[in-house]
């Protein structure tokens, strides 16, 4: 759904938390005209960016996106996000969330083209409603990713750990997915390794062990991924990184989507093979994702 | 430089260039805000865009831009450009240029977030002074674009041959290449085949051949380059796609990064190998290419 606010921030190295808002936020209508044309976010796709689930009015893992943003700036030679400043920020776009399920999206884009400074903002909006998808599950095709998995380690500028705003493939995967009649892709190296979907992380079941694909390979660490091996490790059960190859998905004993906004979605179907699911399981671990998480 | 001139276009599907401009064209202030935080080309880098030369005000090979334009938008499934109002936009732009080298850039994003229609845009602006790299030239490195030749036809969700404006892996490519102390990056594919630059055609010479790489393996088609070829054949040399070896590169007899604003770079030194350079060709070439093309 649209935002329904959103708050221009300047970036500044030093940040007093006592020092009034005025200068550095500036709350503006999330519908009307703020960017201009010159904007490199628009114009490349070059920033960077977060999205936080909000729940009951509490955003969720601020922490670890926070951190995941620093990390995509350092990948992206953007200036390093002010923690305490995005903190604010969140903590001011939370207090404009209402009741149920909401999202909050940072953006931190390289600036105006030849401009002096990045261009940062903050924005909140309803979530989309997921109950089906958790509670049904989704159906998923594999997509091949184009790099093998050798390419994120020698090719740094590929940019493949950073979260940037350079989504036109992601996006484009999520139709072919649906073209092919699936709610989802499934991201695959092409060497065969299993990555990531466009916009969630994956996590397997094969008996009482939990994997999830290594960040390294040029996935993203994902935060709600963490937070589920978190709830798993609680309960006793081994949640591990590993390489996986493609061929294991349609064997697996479980295998589920897990993002900040749709949180954890089962597959029931993988390129038309049939998986089995724990509604059980899923449906505690849902309740787990929404309950406060910092 | 900052673009002095922005035109916001409304797409339609049917244009009547004998309505008033009022309905479907809007000039704004390049430096205002004009797009919303809800523009997905800002927040996923989706949408797709030309960059035309404008040389002593006429715009440059309007006509192949503008079918690139139509091309990317059909591998994007973005809704066709009617061509008839682009090129009248396109013509306003170029009446808004001043003297020398300029450049305008076409903008078409597929728009607000949920929202019904595509954002569009034109700007333009001063061109940089591009003098020293055309006559000293350039040093380039060659870096490893992570996907194999054959990526581009088994998947065509990666949008390989579409021009997008989820460029981050662009700008980074030329950010490393200044790293090691070059100018400009030549990709190669993970399988050692020659590409493009980022944001140029590759175009050597070996004897009295001349060669691109093909544009089917997944790099755009240069209209710069396609100029360059017209030119070429019409003085009697033979101009070519062929599929290029990486180890090629340091033992050509000439090379150019070729693009619609800087135009033909002659390519002085390759990961530290000095190439030959023929100025005179050089200096013939950008003539031709400052003279009015359609």
């Amino acid at each position: 759904m649209a935002s329904t606010f959103a708050l221009l921030i300047t970036p500044v190295a030093d940040f007093d938390i006592r020092d009034t808002y005025a200068d550095t936020f500036s709350v503006i209508d999330a519908s009307a005209p703020a960017l201009s044309v010159g904007e490199l976010s628009t114009q490349r796709g070059d920033g960077i960016f977060e999205s936080i689930g909000v729940s009951g009015g509490h955003p969720q893992e601020v922490m670890p996106h926070l951190e995941r943003l620093a990390h995509s700036a350092r990948l992206c030679d953007l200036p390093l996000p002010n923690i305490e400043q995005w903190r604010e920020a969140i903590a001011i776009a939370a207090d404009a969330c209402g009741e149920g399920e909401w999202v909050i999206k940072l953006i931190l884009s390289r600036g105006i083209e030849h401009g002096p400074t990045p261009t940062a903002w903050v924005t909140a909006a309803p979530a989309g409603d997921f109950a089906a998808a958790r509670r049904d599950g989704i159906s998923v095709v594999t997509l091949d990713r184009g790099f093998d998995s050798g390419a994120p380690g020698r090719a740094p500028w590929l940019l493949l750990g950073a979260k940037t705003l350079s989504y036109a493939v992601n996006m484009a995967a999520i139709r072919e997915a649906k073209r092919r009649g699936a709610d989802d892709a499934v991201f695959v190296s092409s060497d065969g390794i299993l990555l990531e979907a466009p916009t969630a992380s994956l996590v397997i079941r094969v008996g009482d062990r939990f994997v999830t694909p290594r960040p390294g390979a040029g996935i993203l660490h994902g935060t709600t991924q963490i937070s589920v091996f978190s709830f798993l490790q609680a309960k006793g059960y081994e949640a591990v990184y590993e390489t996986l190859p493609a061929s294991a998905l349609p064997r697996v004993d479980a295998a589920w989507l897990v993002s900040s906004v749709r949180l954890a979605a089962p597959i029931h179907t993988v390129d038309g093979t049939t998986l089995p699911m724990d509604s059980a399981l899923t449906a505690e671990l849902n309740a787990y994702l929404l309950s406060p998480r910092d």
